[in-house]
């Protein structure tokens, strides 16, 4: 016989539009009892499946804005998987519907398809022992590989959900990707305005709990200038110049502490030879907040700053060859936003990651999550799998110890089973 | 019957060590006197095979540090044009002696071999009119060309000058590579104490009569620090802060305006991406002055802003993973100095120029003759030929006009004759 102690929490259901209706007591009380047995037991019985996929994924290349082949990979995976309505949105995310009993609001499950790795970076994987080596298998093969473990999960059990769950490979949510892949998701796509909720598998680690969204806004600034020989020229603007003035600017303005808000002047390029001055210097800066009105604030900050800097060079030297000119281009913006603590997502997310004997705790971080954070809608980002490391290098680990992997593994799917109310017809 | 004026000036010779014994009037009256009839009759004769070695010459590569193959043709062609003592030294310079009536001071006569272009850089001579375009046609093609005509009118005019003259072709004078042909002549060569004064021909004006070198002194200055991630490391120090502060405290630096004395930020370089704090960024600054004093001055006040920017940006954030280093590295040293106006040999040079329908004027440049002025030695740096222009640049050419060409190459060949005093015998 099967315990059902989710059915327990219909009444939490209302919750997804009234976060602070819901008793934290009573959505951890439901969200922490563990899988049903079949469903547990079928996922252990897919360890083997699982990982073969993990690293069928993970050697499929997917580098920023070429994430076609592997996003055709996982669309015919989720096929395999059961799942009928799978098709590849206008901006290449993947896109798989299962129907809930009711057609209310959809609950998103979300891993992204891209790595940060150049194209003709070489993927093979490697095991020793216990751990699986290669460019971008924590990040994120792992999120697609766990989506398609409980897609099958669900489908051997027959779990009937309340709402309909959309399983997502999404596209360019690392770097200058800017998460255009969830971007298009809530501003354009066919769902836009019928998401409910959204959790995003991004990471190793199932104790890990992104409820909170750093926003950044990112600048390339380019100052320009009419350039010249360093000697013949000499008194004449130099973009060089600015761009100094703008960096101290900007190191001089003050920051909350908390929400966190930072900056950083990170890249500078520019000039062509020690004997010119140069005629346009490139800058860098990133800027980050959970804090939207914070973000905004230091934005305008740096702005000001560099044009003080600019009208500042272009009185301090002669102009008679022509003025600075400041250029900002803005090349990444994500936007800050936050799932309340105990909003029943969080609470379920938290309780479920502690059944499966995982020490929960909440952080913020920039992921997918970002946009729905940042557009009200409840999300969250979370870890599956036992652990790993080097993210974002060639030397990438997974842990896959079996027993401590399928724990990781079971976080996510009773997490979905708990807010998307599912319910084994078998 | 050749006329002989410029025998008039045997007493002159005193003025290699003492030019303010010469009076102006009677270097003048001598220089401004023209080549005798059969010399100039030999170099007009010599126009076509000027311009065809002219052409071998600039279509034999000499990149920056890789003169070799162009020395060794010149080195062939000068023992073709009759000298017997032509060696290439440790350095790479070519260095072709023609005895004198008197084995006292040298006096040397020079052109650079290498140019500014890189390996690899197309170089075939085009002809559109009385134009020949190619890179390095003017810069320094030229110069070599002319000392091979002038040492073939020497030796058909069997011309006996009371000093030795040493025909150089030089490495390194462009760029990085500072000026070591002629360094090392100065302080390594076989004749470095024997030179008594030092001609380079450089440039395609012999009007042009560059008598003041434009030291300079060029930095790149690294800041190095622990880098690290924009968001979770902010807080600590940043190069980029002291690079700025750096470039700040250089542009409120006062100079001279007589003697001109300037600087320029010129390239800057550093971090990998809009997410990082920085572990190095890199700074290029051009120093120049024709006042060794005021370049030292500048060159000190450089070095204490950095320090300054270095030591500020340490104590204005944490050094908690590791503290701002500064690393200042020399990169060009070319010296300053001058030769007087009054000297002989400005004097002769401004009568040559004069007499070939050129209209002299002095001027100050960083070229070969650096070294040697730096040094007390009376040098000057000539043009030859009927100009050109773009130099440094793919689309450098040459005017070849026959009888304004010819009027150019005449400029050295009237100096050489007046400055070593050289009598023909035949």
């Amino acid at each position: 016989m099967i315990s059902r102690p989710w059915l327990t929490i219909a009444a939490a259901a209302l919750a997804w539009s009234a976060p602070a209706a819901a008793s934290n007591a009573s959505s951890e009380s439901v969200a922490s009892a563990p899988l049903p047995d079949a469903m547990r037991a079928q996922l252990a019985q897919e360890y083997d499946r699982v990982i073969a996929e993990l690293i069928r994924i993970t050697e499929t290349p997917a580098p920023p804005f070429k994430e076609a082949e592997r996003a055709a990979l996982f669309a015919a995976m989720l096929r395999d998987a059961g799942l009928s309505d799978v098709t590849i949105d206008a901006e290449g995310n993947v896109l798989a519907l299962r129907p809930g009993r009711e057609d209310g609001p959809v609950f998103v499950v979300s891993a992204h398809l891209d790595t940060v790795f150049p194209e003709g970076t070489p993927i093979t994987v490697r095991r020793d022992g216990d751990r699986l080596f290669a460019p971008g298998i924590g990040d994120d093969s792992l999120g697609l590989a766990s989506i398609l473990a409980w897609v099958r999960a669900l489908e051997a059990a027959q779990v009937s959900t309340l709402h309909p769950v959309l399983f997502v490979g999404s596209v360019g949510e690392e770097g200058q990707g800017d998460l255009r892949g969830v971007r298009h998701l809530f501003t354009q796509g066919a769902y836009k305005d019928r998401i409910g909720a959204f959790l995003s598998i991004d990471n190793t680690d199932a104790g890990r709990i992104v409820h909170a969204a750093v926003g950044s806004r990112r600048y390339r600034l380019a100052f320009r200038g009419p350039g010249g020989h360093s000697y013949g020229a000499f008194g004449i603007v130099n973009p060089m110049a600015a761009m100094a003035e703008t960096v101290r600017g900007l190191y001089a303005i003050s920051v909350p502490r908390e929400p966190r808000t930072t900056y950083a002047a990170s890249v500078v390029s520019g000039g062509t030879s020690v004997n010119s001055i140069p005629d346009e210097i490139l800058l860098e800066i990133d800027m980050r907040s959970r804090d939207p009105e914070a973000l905004a604030q230091l934005e305008a900050q740096l702005l000001a700053a560099a044009r003080a800097a600019v009208d500042g060079e272009n009185a301090a030297r002669s102009i008679r060859s022509g003025a600075i000119r400041l250029d900002p281009e803005l090349i990444g913006d994500r936007p800050a936003g936050t799932t309340p603590e105990n909003h029943p997502l969080v609470v379920r997310a938290m309780a479920a990651s502690r059944t499966y004997g995982f020490e929960p705790r909440l952080d913020a971080s920039s992921t997918d999550a970002n946009i729905p954070m940042s557009l009200g809608i409840p999300a969250l980002t979370i870890g599956s799998g036992a652990g790993g490391g080097r993210a974002h290098s060639v030397e990438e680990y997974l842990n896959i110890e079996r027993e401590r992997f399928l724990a990781g593994l079971s976080v996510g799917l009773a997490l979905i089973m708990a807010h998307a109310e599912g319910e084994p017809t078998r």
